[in-house]
């Protein structure tokens, strides 16, 4: 390796910081940047100095975003009385791909894991009841959509919960349906079983 | 996939096109990236730029170098009259992870492979010959590294009757030991095997 001009090496090196990338995919994906156009490596190069400058988070549903609100929550043909709460962007991600869903997101940035030290103030899930206080009357259901695994379902409960809490709130709380095999993550679930899970929500 | 911030969008995009990584990984890789340093995305974008700049072949030995002569090609302490013609870099590579070879190399750039329209013009060949011409005094001995497979075994056969046609020649022609397994890819062979088909290599 060392025998590897410096831009080749340290961008192999780069790659295999990647999650899901070893030394040998690394290496591959190295040689393979020689053989792009020069315009292709030069338009990544300015995303990635752009990437975390332009990328912020919509400050009503906390999807990642260019403007102050994201093109879901300013799309005037979306539902806000429903709001999805998702644990990520990829989440959100996967509802979207199917183009039936219609309401809106909140995405928590995380899941209650106490193992690894995340607790309900580390993700957005006081953003979320803010939102709700706020928008009292607007938002008629909350739908639960974290995963559904350990964690996944702490969150789900410690969220129900505090919606409770809310005096005056008449918004329905629901939790998709499991449909969704146990233990998996939603984030590889084909939009069928998305959909499924979505018309099946019951009372949480 | 729309509601994705641009510079998130296009390097997700970017992702997809390389080999091995399908749409998922891509997303994956992308929001990844938002969690790095700032300061390792600007050097990734940095290499990125001067890749192509930067890296271009040794003029001995068409291996990937910063400088006109490559780092192996410009060391004294390497034997130049053993040189291993490989088909790519790669190859070269997993050569030099075990660092028990002292010789020099050639790097073909490809191997003759008449159903993907490759032929012998267009792999380093004419240079491999011309470099023996010149030096023919020097070069004692030169080892054929292509892969153990049928385009591997045809370049092989190729150069060993090219050298053989040179006037005055007297530098000995080897052929890797079949220690590795026919069908196999260089490439992807653990540094001992490659170490015993040195030490098997037959006259060809």
């Amino acid at each position: 390796m060392n025998t590897l001009p410096v831009p080749l090496k340290k961008l192999i090196d780069f790659f295999e910081k990647l999650p899901a990338i070893g030394p040998k995919t690394a290496k591959r994906l190295g040689f393979y940047l020689l053989r792009m156009p020069q315009q292709d490596l030069e338009e990544a190069a300015q995303n990635l100095l752009n990437l975390k400058k332009l990328v912020r988070k919509c400050t009503l549903c906390f999807n990642l975003s260019e403007n102050e609100i994201c093109s879901i929550c300013s799309d005037s043909k979306r539902d806000k009385s429903q709001v999805t709460v998702v644990e990520d962007v990829l989440d959100l991600l996967s509802f979207e791909t199917g183009n039936q869903y219609t309401g809106v997101y909140h995405v928590l940035h995380g899941r209650i894991d106490p193992l690894n030290y995340i607790g309900p103030d580390d993700i957005y899930i006081f953003q979320l009841l803010e939102r709700i206080k706020i928008a009292k009357e607007e938002i008629q259901e909350v739908i639960l959509a974290t995963n559904p695994n350990m964690e996944g379902e702490a969150t789900a409960m410690y969220i129900r919960n505090k919606i409770a809490e809310i005096p005056q709130t008449t918004c329905k709380i629901t939790r998709l349906a499991y449909g969704l095999p146990i233990g998996a993550d939603l984030e590889f679930a084909d939009y069928m079983t998305l959909q499924k899970a979505i018309e099946g929500r019951r009372s949480f």
